[in-house]
């Protein structure tokens, strides 16, 4: 069973109320606490030692990240982060200069977005070092994005290059909040997801939750450096296409938009973002179902990408 | 090093912002969103196997105390709970039936208090499960409880019977949502916290922060039914009054408030609520200290509660 199956099976039960815009299901929950002209985002996420970081991995790269992947979410959303509590799972025998350097790692990407830390609690975890981090967020209610909007028509667009995030990436992303904001102030973005179990599965989520399907463009989309070294060194790694379509851990936005606005998109993105990739990767169709166009013609999608418990 | 040490010396070192009424340090963060008359609360409380419950703990009682935790926590600054995430460890061969099993015993506590359960993450946590919870809730602005405003004079309560909760009761309270908004809206209530740690230590953690003493009546301590029979059942148990004083997971509320209102305060509370006992346990003193007084006299108290860590 994947995490999705068993969500999927869990959600139909689970308590809710009328401040509740959009519950599990998208990158974050989205609220009405009844504050003028904006919704709430609350989000948690944890990192594990031995799946998300291992034993040697920096100290402050694993508060970096645990944050880092909330502020993703929050960004998917065109939100605003605003404060965050951490619970920090330790052995008993933890030394304080790494649970300091993981605070400081974490502290140093909270104060760069001005999030607030307002809380830190510590709990024992005999084996496993682990982190899980709390985040609220605000939005305006007429820019939040959602995975469900997109329409046929859309061109599909992704920020970064994809693939081989392991290799180092994934601890030291930087989430994409600013151009985020950007997006959701500047342009007509009708559905939006961060990258984080690979292009062809978060893909199908936002196909799924609008109701609609999608044809990429093999040569459009962005793969990374790493990804294009790893398959290189190693005639058993995914070749680098593979890799940019199932890799997990990109934390990029995929998001969809009127095609007619490609063009000033692809334009003002550069002029605001000239360190940052963006990418016209396709288009969303009104026939369902993911589709990869080269240059021998269409074929369907099969592969996907991450998937926990699988 | 004990949580609390760990936790004061990270404290500086926390991003901030202008949202920021209380950060870490009290039972719940309270925040400024901006909404009119009101504060957000926001808390996180995690419980993990072989600390808080054990392998054979059956699945609905883990997720009923991980809600009711963090629900304790609203309850402590009088507040309304309203939403909840959910994050579940699990080892990888996990059975369906006992996850879902978790989640009704913590579905079933969240609508009783019309609190949202608005996402669950799942992790692979291959040791031990556990299950983490980040809970949202609303204040009236006036009326937000802090342990830092216990005055000398002030009457000492608590509610329920103290001690002994390990034999069962930790995976069964109610937390005191409906009495301390009862008491938030009725009563001048000068300061509260919700007993996690025992007696002793959460009652220093009132007098550290308001700058106060305190004088317990030992006659006067509601002494649960189990710390009496776990001490009258084996000789190495502790005896009850030190099991009331220093036993974790009691849950009840300890408040402070003019002993003035101390006659209107019992009438009223045993009107409101007349199956959960509330007992006046002593006073608030200028002079710093805790202090036990008994029919011999006075003398310091130098028991402390559970401890994390130590």
């Amino acid at each position: 069973m994947t995490e999705q199956e068993l969500i999927a099976r869990l959600l139909p039960g689970l308590a809710t109320n009328a401040s509740v815009r959009v519950g599990a299901g998208d990158d974050c929950a989205v609220l009405d606490l009844g504050l003028p002209g904006q919704w709430v985002l609350f989000k948690t996420d944890a990192v594990m030692e031995g799946i998300h970081f291992t034993p040697d991995t920096e100290p402050a790269r694993i508060g970096h990240k645990a944050l880092a992947r909330c502020l993703s979410d929050v960004a998917a959303m065109g939100g605003r982060p605003t404060q965050a509590l951490v619970t920090l799972g330790l052995p008993r025998d933890f030394e304080i200069a790494r649970v300091e350097a993981i605070y400081a790692g974490l502290n140093q990407l909270a104060a760069r977005y001005d999030t607030a830390v307002v809380g830190g609690e510590t709990i024992a975890s005999p084996e496993r070092t682990f982190l899980s981090v709390a985040l609220l967020g605000t939005v305006e209610r007429e820019k939040c994005l959602l995975r469900s909007g997109a329409q046929s028509g859309d061109g599909l667009f992704v920020s970064g290059q994809l693939g081989g995030s392991l290799q180092g990436r994934h601890l030291d992303f930087e989430p994409r909040i600013r151009e985020a904001q950007w997006l959701a102030q500047n342009f007509e973005v009708h559905s939006m997801i961060d990258l984080s179990d690979g292009l062809a599965t978060d893909l199908r989520h936002i196909l799924k939750a609008s109701g609609v399907g999608a044809e990429l463009l093999e040569r459009a989309i962005p793969i990374s450096r790493a990804a294009r070294l790893a398959a290189r060194a190693e005639s058993s790694s995914k070749p680098p296409l593979l890799a940019a379509l199932t890799d997990g851990e990109d934390f990029e936005l995929l998001f969809t938009l009127p095609a007619r606005e490609a063009v000033r998109l692809l334009d003002g993105w550069k002029a605001s973002f000239p360190g940052v990739p963006l990418s016209c990767i396709g288009r969303i169709t009104s026939s369902p179902g993911l589709v990869l166009r080269n240059e021998n013609g269409a074929r369907s999608l099969n592969v996907h990408g991450f998937s926990h418990f699988s």
